[in-house]
Order: C-alpha cells, then structure tokens, then sequence
C-alpha cells in the first residue's frame, strides 16, 4: 500500500546492510535447543535472514521445533513479532474520519461472525478494514464463504479498499502480499513440518499480520474445544493472553474472548450455508448463539473504539443489513443473487429418542471438509454448496428417525466419508453439561 | 562394491513399490513431536522417503530436532539404523580367509589411533577394512593425515580394496557412497541445522556405516572430555550401550571403549604431525597414551575375532612397521619419503614454574584447526604441515619460559587467532587429578 496519493499512508522498512556474517543459523538454533533467551540482534537477524533466502527452509523448520520444545519468553515473541511486521509494509488508515477496529477468530467450525460482524459494527460508526483467508482443513475461510456470492471478488487495491472504508465502513478482502512476508514464508513452513502448534510462533503470525494491518483496536476471539486449534483451555487462555501482549505493546488497543468451540457455531458449516444463515442474522433473525457472539464481539469492538452504542439496535433496524449489501455490491457482489445450492443432499436421523447430548464440532468441520466446502491444498477449488446443516443442537429435544443433520454436496461418493466422519459424533442421552459460549475476557 | 567377480560379495536391497501416499510426514513428526513411538513401517516409510526426496529437507530436520527432545527408543532406534543400510549396498568380507574387525572413534583431538592401530592389528592375523572419513571442525581426519603422505591415495574401487585387504591385511581409505547414502543426505542436514547432537542420530549414523562395511567385529572408542564430542559422562556411555547393542543385534561382535579425552592424546595434533608420531609408536616408541590405546584397542578386535596374540609383540619386533609401508605403498605412498613441514613456526611458553595441571584438548585443537589442520567447510583444504606440538602433558614439572607448544602454520597470520584459541587452556600449579585413559568397557 504505497499509495499516498489515495490518501493511506505506508511504510516500507528499510533493510540496511544485513550482514549475513553476523550470527549463524546453526549456533542460533542450537543456543534455542538449549533453552537460551535469543538475542533482539538475534531474532531480527533470524527472521530477515529467513525472508532473504540466507537462512534456509530446514534450519528455520528446525528453528520452529526447538521453539515448540523451549518456547519463546515475552521479550523475545515481542523482537519476533515487531521483526516478521518490519519484513514488510504496514498500513495506516490514520486519515480515516473514523475509528477503527476489527476482530480475528483463532477458527471454528461453522463460524462466520466476520460476515454479520463486519457490517455491524461498520453501522454503528466504526471502520472495520478486516483482512481475510482462505481456509485450510476443517474450518473454512471468510473469503471462501464470500465467494459463494455471486460476482464477490477478494481482491482489492489499495486504494480501493480505502475509499470502500470511507463509503462504506467495511470491508473483507484478501490480506494483500505486502503484509509481514516472513509471516507467509515461516506460515508456510510450519504447516509442512508439524511445527503449527507452536504457541509463541501461532501467536507472533497472527498478531505480525494485524498489527501490520494498521487497525487501531482488534478483539480477538480465542476458541476452545474439540472443534477449535486450542483443546484445552490453559492453551488458549495462554495464547490470548500473548496475543492481548503483542497487541497492547504495539499501539493497538486489544482484547481477547475466549469461547467455546464444542459444537459447531450457528446450524451451518458450509459457504453459501454459512452465508445464508448471516443474512439471517443481520435480517434480525438467525440462531441466538451466532448472534450472542456476533454482539459480544460488535460491543467490545465499539467500546475498544470509544463509541457508545448498542449493536444490538444496528441489527434491528436494519442499518446492519445495509451495510452489508452496500458491503457486497462495493466488491462486485450480488446480495439478492440466489445462493449456490448442492446438488445433492442427505439426510442424517436420530438413532434413538432423547435428548441430544453431543454433537461435535471437529466431526462435523471434517464432515464439511470432506463434502467439498474446504480444501485440502491451497491449490484445490471448493464447493460453494457443500456443507453440513443442522436440524438440532445440544440440549435439544429429539425423536429417533427424525433428521438430526443434512448433508450437502454436488459429489456424492463424499457421502460415505461424511458419514465416516461424523461416527460417534452425535450422542443422544442425558442432558449436556455445557459451559457458557463466552468463557472469559482477557485484556491487559 | 558390485563386484562378485573379484570376490567379494554386495547386496543392495531392492526398493520394492514406494508409497509416497502410505504415510503423511507431517503426521510423523507430530507423532514424534508428542512422545509416541515411530513404527517400524512408518519410521521405513520416513528414511525411504527422505533418501528418494519424497520427505522434503525441511520436514526431516523438523523431525531430527523433535528426536533430540524426544529421543528414540531402542526398538525404534534399529529399524531406524537398518532402514538406513536398506538404502544402499552392503559389503560382504567373509570370502576373506582371515576373520575382520574395525575400529571407530567418535573423534578426538591428537587421536591417530587408527594408523598404527591398523597395521598393528592385520600384523596379528586379523584384516582391518577401515573406510574413513575427511575432518571437519576441530578434530582432524584420518584420511587428511595420511594424504599428507607423498604420493597416498585415499580412493580405491571395491576391487583394490579386497585386494589389499588379502594381500597387506589392512587397508584405510574413503567410504564409497554406496554405503547408507540415507546416512550421509541426513548427517549434511543435521550438520546445518543444530541438530548434530541427537544421541540415537548419532549412533545410527556411525553404526549405519559401519554394519554396511561389512566388518565382523568392532571396537568403538568413544571418547569423553573437554575435547570430545560428549563431555558428559553418562552421555558417552548411554552413547556406547545403544552402539553396541545396535552393532550386537546386526551380528557384529561390538564392544566400547570410553576413554578420556581432557587433553589432546600424545604429543601432536596436525596432519603430517600426526603421522610423524604414529611412525615413531609403529617403531616401537612415541608417547605412552598412544602406544597404550592402541595396544588396548588392538586387543579387543583381536580377542573379538578369537586371535590369541599379544599385539605388543608385534610392535616391538617390528611386523606392524612391516604392515604399515605395505598399506601405504600398496596405496601409492612413499613411506621413507620425508614428511611435509610448515614453513612458519612459533613457540608458547610456560608462564610459571610449576607443575602442568591442564592443557585443554578443545583449545589444543581449536588451535590445530585455526593453524590450517582443519576445515570449515567439506571443500577447505587442509595445510599438510599445520598444528600443534606438545612439549610437555599435564603431570610435567615445567619452568617459566619453557617452550610448552609450538604452532606450525604456512599462513603466520593466523598465529594471532591459534594463541586467541589457547587463552586459559594452559594452566600450571597444582598437580591435576587425572581420569584414567581408559574409564570403562562396555559390551553387552
């Protein structure tokens, strides 16, 4: 984003003199192995000589595991963050007559908040410049799920982007290749080398990307559960607690949410499911814990951004849904196009009478996955019909043979697989124990 | 070594289907990331994979550094080794009339042990096919020792080899790259990747080697010390157990030697140095840690191939001396040809009278390699004529301003940088409490 004339200002770090003789990969690595603090010289050394090319792909991946073992302590996750940021340019939207502020989700299954959330807070005076993904593996990307409109496109200029947030407040579109490069190098790395799940290394890749972003206050949904990329609620709680860090430390006013990812969000996993089922929510409708979610993060955005107003007006009176459909027209989009449908369905029943008591989210995310709504290389295309639809949800009532889930795909050997899938994952017995879909709030 | 016509036999394992879609090699390293025990097919699968290139650089060293926290059990440990021999050919000596053995050590400062030894031992009736290696780092090679010799070669056909090894008994030359070519594709990435010092790595790397060679007997030294790759006790005899249970399981007779290596062994560390001594212990003198190491070694692959001989006899009356200038001439080499010398000398003294009570190996060897011994890089050259030169070990009663070391270099600037190494690697005062040569013996 270079383009002052548009009226956003970039900056591209200079780069003066790496000295590629400075420090050796292997001696870094190794004092890692250890357990050794890295040196601030040390980590940006590392993270330019990774992006130049000077330190290669296999000591980087040995890198990442050494961390996963000894981990990264706080000084050392900020030098690391603040490198990946410095490898490329970062965004201000400071010339904005507006506020703004936008939300990341560490992923769940059927969770399309981004599209209701978005254009609502847009509505009630906050710009919401929100730079998405594609999906890979069992949750879907934002972007995906947009595509299955007719005519969206998720690739932006600068300057279009800009003048959309001035237009009209809100705008999802494809993080452009500018942002944190080392970030899409090492993100690329881990995922072929079994080193994702490196806490410091999870949190420094998000928050590189957001903080690069330029936005001035980000919420950050932390999800945990058998559908989520935390399980266990120490891990997420940790992660959401470095990521409030980097955030805060960085000028960007942020706060976590933790919530739960035990079964899916909403009664879609899918893209133009998923879609749909937005529309219903910013139609003032739509299933209560996609719209509790979608205003909890809606209120800490505009607190977070000084705005004093209920989001929850915004979806009544139908401002939400305005700026949603000026939202998709802006990029291209058609919002009274109907939405691809599957050309084939399947149904799923309830095997006995009772009350449902599971129904997991990881199951139904790999069922979805499997029908086509995901992919399995970045390369592959996706179903924008595919996905799973649910006819009931914990703690409902059920009756044996009564469809529990339908199944949607236009592949219909995907079925067995589906089914597969979702084996063991529906219980119906005694009533859930289940934990509040907003577990705690973290902040500085 | 395909040649069954010159007699002896090799065997390369056919390579029958490879799955590429069998396993998933991020699906491995999780699984060793997270403690869990590797099967035999999946750690086949992994060693497969990676020679043919199928398991990409950057995943196996992600994987070798998860092996360094997690370890490798010893199940785990010899189908990793075996699947490494699986790789490439296996020599096969036994058309020889006379029993084999070998001798590996895992490195040490001063250590010239195999040149006398060799001979020594092919003297007694034993044939020592020894494939070596070229130094890098700190500890010299004993193919760069002997290339300082006019005229000797390092390479022979598999032909050459069994001849010599007939008519001579003895025979030091390069490992062909038939041999484990999974081993040396691993060691070259664990060497750029801080992942050298994983101790089942380390183990199935040397013993990999040398099962293929076909030895029938071996006797490792593996040294423990300032100078040694393990300073840790308890490291080298975990090291030494694993090594000679994997060469046990293979059917090679294997026992250990730990042995000290806190001071450099003998008086030189340097290539044409080192060849100066082992001359003078094949004559029946030089210093008595090198004539003692040898003979213990000597005895232990003569006992392993149930020859009654005292190799002492043999040094004394001069049969290894005979041995050897048939080795070298049977290699190309003069032996009565004089050696190189290094065209720049200089002297260190001692600083106080007293008695020596350390002279560090590391330092000594560090020194050694600065000079021109050693190499940085695999395509260095190495100074035939550069080193060090002990006037006196640890133990000695010296006087102020007596010459302790001389430094032998063709290139007088790196003096500066041998002397840098030598900083508070010389200390004279008390006598020191000394370990003896040998600490333990270690078999099955």
């Amino acid at each position: 984003m270079t383009s002052h004339a548009s009226g956003t200002g970039s900056t591209t770090p200079d780069d003066p003199g790496f000295d590629p003789r400075r420090f050796d990969a292997v001696e870094l690595i190794r004092l890692k192995r250890g357990g050794s603090q890295l040196s601030p010289e040390q980590i940006r050394w590392l993270i330019r000589g990774y992006t130049r090319g000077h330190v290669a792909d296999e000591q980087m991946s040995a890198m990442a595991m050494a961390v996963f073992f000894r981990g990264l302590d706080d000084d050392e996750l900020a030098v690391w963050t603040r490198a990946m940021i410095d490898t490329g340019e970062r965004l201000d939207f400071s010339s904005l007559p507006r506020p703004t502020a936008d939300k990341h989700s560490t992923g769940g299954v059927g969770d399309k908040i981004t599209l209701p959330l978005a254009p609502l807070v847009a509505a009630c005076g906050v710009a919401v410049p929100q730079l998405s993904g594609r999906g890979l593996g069992h949750t879907g990307g934002t972007l995906d799920k947009l595509e299955s409109i007719p005519g969206w496109r998720a690739s932006l200029s600068n300057a279009e982007m800009l003048a959309q947030l001035g237009d009209v407040g809100a705008v999802i579109c494809a993080a452009g290749s500018g942002l944190a490069p080392a970030d899409r190098k090492l993100y690329a790395l881990r995922d072929v080398t079994g080193t994702v799940e490196a806490l410091p290394l999870i949190a420094s890749s998000i928050m590189s990307k957001k903080i690069a972003e330029g936005t001035a206050a980000l919420v950050l949904d932390v999800k945990v559960g058998s559908g989520a990329f935390m399980t266990r609620e120490d891990d997420a709680r940790e992660l959401a607690r470095r990521m409030v860090a980097l955030g805060e430390d960085a000028g960007v006013r942020t706060v976590a949410l933790l919530t739960a990812m035990d079964t899916p969000l909403g009664l879609t996993a899918g893209n133009a499911l998923e879609v749909r089922e937005s529309v219903e929510v910013l139609a003032g409708g739509g299933p209560q814990d996609v719209v509790d979610l979608t205003l909890a993060l809606a209120r800490e955005m505009l607190a977070l951004s000084g705005v004093d107003a209920d989001p929850a007006d915004a979806l009544r009176d139908g401002r939400a849904m305005d700026v949603w459909r000026r939202m998709i027209r802006a990029q291209g989009g058609d919002p009274d196009a109907p939405l691809p449908v599957a050309r084939h369905q399947h149904e799923v029943t309830a095997s006995a009478d009772g009350v449902l008591s599971r129904l997991d989210a990881m199951a139904v995310g790999l069922a979805a996955w499997r029908l086509g709504a995901g992919r399995a290389r970045k390369e592959d295309p996706v179903q924008a019909g595919a996905g799973v639809e649910l006819h009931a949800k914990p703690g409902d009532t059920v009756r044996a043979g009564q469809p529990l889930l339908t199944l949607h795909t236009d592949t219909p050997e995907a079925f067995a697989r589906a089914e597969e899938a979702l084996a063991g994952a529906v219980e119906v017995g005694a009533a859930p124990e289940s934990r509040p879909l907003v577990i705690d709030r973290i902040s500085r």
